[in-house]
């Protein structure tokens, strides 16, 4: 049985997801909430982080890692460009997205916002909120500048580039902390991400309490 | 010319340096202050991150894309193993180098007490510094667990995980923050790293006013 470890709002459980459905691979879904530490999920991952995958006798963590694994061993379609240049550019922009966008943008906004509701461990910090929202105009606008000269994000082809950065954006969607009015680029670009089948799952999250504003799962946003 | 922007105290230039050195690729070193935001440095890297490698006609960013580009373009040795289920796990623990101990450990220590001192932007805070010294502890542990029971980080052979995690000892050992007498496990993999050839450049790095201490650069310490 495959399985996966995850938490419907972490960009980095998303972007296993997409993969995941972009290959036609299926697999149980598990809620996990990383942050109470439970024995049986920390003997899965010491980390104690989603997502962790359960697939052909092995438990993978580090989505990274994983996102690699999966394009090694279902090749079709490939994630990763032909080319150790190109593959270089969509490694560059996942890594840029699940590091600098997620420290930058994620934490202030959606961990801020969400995360610490459900772990119950304070209130969001105004500071912060203004610090996300100050810094996801320079990542829309870098964004902007990639998607008007790319197809997608690293080149002529989707990569798992666009699959991190989609993942990111629709987490932050999903508190509405994204401004679709300032690159039509952008917005082109999400639109036809987000209408590919392994988007659907994604678009139908629901956390309790915490409803997503009308245009999230709208494909005409 | 083959050419590496780099900052000597930083783990992932170091990374990137160990590995050019195992695979015998030579570069010219320039150093780059990231944080003085250079435009022309911006044009290499528009994160303004060090490592940046020029490389066969291409500007690379990011170290896990440049470590992952010098593995395929220059296969020997290779620096990541041979089947799927080896390469996710070199790459997730170098990934928890990069990322968990990274945040963890090298942000309040090596940051607190070197970064912010070469950036005049303020005093090392001390419960940052207790809270670094608080978690190297829990990680020198999972290193101690990982080293008893396999020969390198990942497995038998020597990969990425091991640079990744040796480049940010390394870095925390110039400022004397690594406990050896912690784990015998871990010292006795440290000095099997720290002997290899391509060790020695990064033992010979002074950072002017910020001597190491005398058993930095000792391969019997």
């Amino acid at each position: 049985m495959r399985r996966l470890h995850h938490l419907p709002l972490s960009p980095f459980s998303r972007k296993v997801r997409l993969v995941l459905a972009e290959k036609r691979i299926e697999v149980e879904l598990v809620e996990e909430k990383p942050w109470e530490r439970r024995m049986e999920f920390l003997l899965l991952n010491p980390a104690s982080q989603v997502p962790v995958l359960q697939i052909d006798g092995l438990t993978l963590s580090d989505s990274g890692a994983i996102c690699e694994y999966l394009d090694e061993t279902v090749p079709e379609p490939k994630l990763l460009p032909n080319t150790p240049a190109e593959r270089a550019e969509a490694r560059r922009l996942a890594n840029w997205f699940d590091d600098k966008f997620h420290h930058e943008v994620t934490v202030n906004l959606l961990y801020e916002r969400v995360t610490k509701k459900l772990k119950k461990s304070g209130y969001p910090e105004s500071a912060r909120i203004r610090e996300g929202v100050s810094n996801i105009k320079f990542h829309l606008d870098y964004l902007d500048w990639l998607t008007d000269q790319r197809r997608w994000l690293a080149g002529d082809t989707l990569t798992i580039a666009d699959f991190a950065a989609a993942a990111h954006l629709s987490c932050l969607d999903y508190v509405d902390d994204v401004d679709w009015g300032r690159s039509d680029n952008v917005k082109d670009w999400y639109a036809r991400i987000k209408s590919r089948p392994a988007f659907r799952a994604i678009l139908a999250d629901a956390v309790p309490g915490m409803p997503p504003p009308p245009h999230y799962a709208d494909l005409d946003f």
